[in-house]
């Protein structure tokens, strides 16, 4: 016999998304349909998530992320040929639709003032119809599952179940864990029911340590997927230390370690015998090169050597 | 002699954001070409405030808001006739834009597969051309400056500086502070330079209080403004007394109070002379029809007897 763990206690004083069970079965779904056509699939996790600091949540607690890194990843891996599950923060950088600026977009049309007729302008066209067609072809292969999450208590729940729902894949699925997710949390018990008041003076938070959940993720839920998580920093000095750290304690495959300054321009990526640098330079950059796709490239190559293995 | 002020020693203790000269010269210029043309300006604020935790910022505390109150309400002061500031929230809802859903808006356009050309498929053009008719029309009268903020300190520093540009249009100067901006913060002096390491244990925060810029705001930087201010509670109990108290200490000239759980279809408007109840019912909203829509109208009205006394 064997006590409870950290994070069983962590899920069974959590309550369970509403959303879950359709989820689950628009997910076995998916990976059903591109397992009978031997397509790999990957889970992409995205964006940061949110911790209440109040049970009428006014406030929380965020990690900043646009979620750039998960939502441009997920393009390259449908270029690369995967199915992509994208479990992202509500709101954080979509797949395609990032390409195309929130403020500024609609400049791109014209609407006719004496019909209900409505044009691409000039010179916008050809870039809307790259985006476009990646768009199109990836719905034509029913390539891309959207699961959108806000607190980090959907997020957990969303990935056990995701988990479970990809082992069936074996060393075909990938998780790719890009979501910047906190290590801290209010327990719902030590939480206020109501806004906390600005009249009682300055406000004195207690957080929680979250349980790692790269050990069961590792151990029991997926346990033959490729599984790439990340490490941010803002100190370089424990960069790698930390990246070879963890991958020394949950014995997955990859950690791609990176800075706050300069995510866009440079990462490491560790794996068990191996720790290679990829850098993007100005040039490639002004060209509209992106760091994932090379991400990716390394990625995928050295997920299909392990599924040759 | 009178001693430095809270909100003066927030200031002093503060950053100007980098981008504060290009944003005063501009609402100037804006205020300006309004004011020659007999137009009524507002300062629309909308959106949360975040507050870093790290000092090379990964975390951070927020507001909950999306945005959606002070980008509708837009929308409506522009069809009433204003010029708008919009002072909000990075990547919150935008007039005009949240109106197109961002994940699923790519599914309205096609792309030619044997050229370049894009078009609009049936069925949606009809609703995008209604959006853009209005973005254009806003365009063309050159009425809404887009600021856009991230964090608490440059919220208030633009806050203070729009509030001043705005000054001399006296009377005909609306202030409508939608922006869900957090009462609480962590002074610089007191953050940590790094990102926090979970293998410390449980995070123990100390937040210190904002110091209230109603105060100097209707006193000193816009004084003869009509200036609405917001209350968001989760305690109906609370809310009518809060905003009440509000409207005594600041003697600005409306509060609108609504609580989290009922804000899009319930809220009060409260001056010194009078309190109303504004609702919107589910059959107005199945027609689309926004609470904005009727607070604004009300807004227009009271800002228009207190321009003729």
């Amino acid at each position: 016999m064997t006590g409870s763990t950290d994070w069983e206690d962590f899920f069974s004083a959590t309550p369970v998304p509403t959303e879950l069970e359709r989820v689950e079965k628009e997910a076995s779904d998916f990976v059903r349909y591109h397992l009978s056509r031997g397509k790999p699939v990957a889970l992409v996790s995205s964006g940061g998530t949110a911790i209440p600091i109040e049970l009428n949540t006014v406030r929380f607690i965020d990690n900043f992320s646009s979620g750039q890194r998960g939502s441009a990843s997920t393009e390259y891996l449908l270029q690369e040929g995967y199915a992509v599950i994208f479990l992202h923060r509500k709101q954080s950088k979509y797949p395609f639709t990032r390409r195309v600026d929130q403020e500024t977009f609609l400049q791109a049309f014209l609407a006719d003032a004496n019909s209900s007729r409505v044009t691409v302008r000039e010179g916008f066209a050809s870039q809307l119809h790259t985006v476009l067609q990646e768009y199109q072809n990836c719905n034509a292969s029913c390539s891309l599952l959207s699961v959108p999450f806000l607190y980090l208590s959907d997020y957990l729940w969303y990935l056990r179940t995701l988990a479970h729902v990809l082992s069936p894949l074996k060393k075909q699925a990938l998780l790719y864990l890009a979501a910047a997710v906190s290590d801290f949390y209010i327990p719902k018990d030590k939480m206020p029911e109501h806004k906390v008041q600005s009249d009682g003076g300055p406000l004195k938070l207690e957080l929680q340590l979250v349980p790692k959940m790269l050990k069961p993720l590792v151990c029991l839920w997926c346990p033959e997927a490729y599984i790439v998580s990340f490490k941010l920093e803002t100190d370089i000095s424990l960069l790698s230390k930390k990246a070879k750290e963890a991958l020394l304690k949950y014995k997955h495959n990859v950690v791609i370690g990176n800075l706050l300054q300069t995510r866009k321009e440079s990462v490491i990526m560790v794996k068990q015998d191996e720790e290679i640098n990829i850098q993007i330079s100005h040039e490639e950059q002004s060209k509209g090169i992106e760091i994932e796709q090379k991400i990716i490239a390394v990625v995928k190559s050295w997920h299909s050597e392990y599924m040759n293995l």
